[in-house]
């Protein structure tokens, strides 16, 4: 099956990686904060270059990204974040969450910055900011035989509910500001 | 024309990028710094989904990317920065420097981030951390009919010329140490 798309990879349950490409647009626009979404990268096989016109890349493949969805500036810290979202009622599933991105998020805490994941249950259209430390709870104990997701109690219990806006559909900076700059995490 | 390659348009002038990549390799392996390049963005235009493999993707072209090439996280500073190298002897012709990439760096600046150019010459392999405040100045003037390239000259006397290590070939981070942490902006 071939499709014609712009974003046929993009598309697979992104609303949320949507919605916070566009808070983070008004971020920007109103100086607030300078955060990215980091491009997928690809792995180019064969490329074009027909006379006259732009390169066209005939073969490639997505690659799994090494480090996190979003990283930036705020409030002149360091902030990194993956986002996930869940069909899923009860638990967000370790599934997708590659080994290699809780590894850059650990350093990016070890080395002064803010890091935290924004998790999405879009069957009752909630999302919370769960910082790192609790987040590692959970994760290591998968190794030892623990449950390979988390539950949807725990995100409510150790993460912080994301409010709507309209302008900042994932309105994640109100809860940093709260989190990590004005008082503590208080997960800690 | 049509080339099979891993990287035909990664090839074509960059092994000051690759030294940077390998650079920061080695600072991330040593524990000093979690710097990395960001992809190139890639607009996809028709993916083909095999059967029992993976998505292939058969047309798509690269885009201009709208920040810089690199960022990540140093002694709790936020690092964000552009590599360019020529063959030109006197100076940096500014044509293949983007003024959204400018404009991103502004806002770095302002978000209390630590931004700037390294800069090769690659006839006299002479690589240079040039700060963006002195960068700007030249920059606004080629809208005024000032020249459109960055003199050598202006270059040597504004920047820092940037040491070879044998593991860190593009050692930066003693210059940011330097200039940003240690000692204030000489160039300020
Ligand atoms: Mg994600
Ligand atoms: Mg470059």
């Amino acid at each position: 099956q071939s499709y014609k798309t712009n974003d046929a990879f993009a598309n697979r349950g992104m609303t949320l990686e949507k919605e916070i490409v566009e808070t983070n647009k008004y971020y920007l626009e109103s100086g607030k904060a300078v955060i990215h979404k980091k491009p997928t990268p690809v792995q180019v096989v064969q490329v074009d270059y027909p006379k006259r016109s732009a390169a066209v890349i005939k073969e490639a493949y997505y690659q799994k990204p090494s480090t996190t969805d979003f990283n930036g500036l705020y409030k002149g810290k360091h902030i990194d974040f993956e986002a996930k979202e869940t069909k899923n009622k009860q638990s967000l599933p370790f599934t997708n969450i590659h080994s290699h991105q809780v590894e850059h998020m650990k350093r990016i805490e070890e080395h002064g910055g803010v890091t935290f994941f924004i998790i999405r249950f879009t069957a009752i259209n909630e999302t919370y900011l769960l910082p790192l430390s609790p987040f590692l709870t959970k994760w290591e104990e998968q190794f030892n035989g623990g449950r390979k997701s988390l539950p949807y109690n725990f995100i409510t219990e150790h993460g912080y509910l994301i409010p709507f806006q309209l302008q900042a559909k994932v309105n994640y900076l109100q809860i940093v500001d709260d989190v990590y700059i004005n008082g503590g995490d208080c997960n800690d």
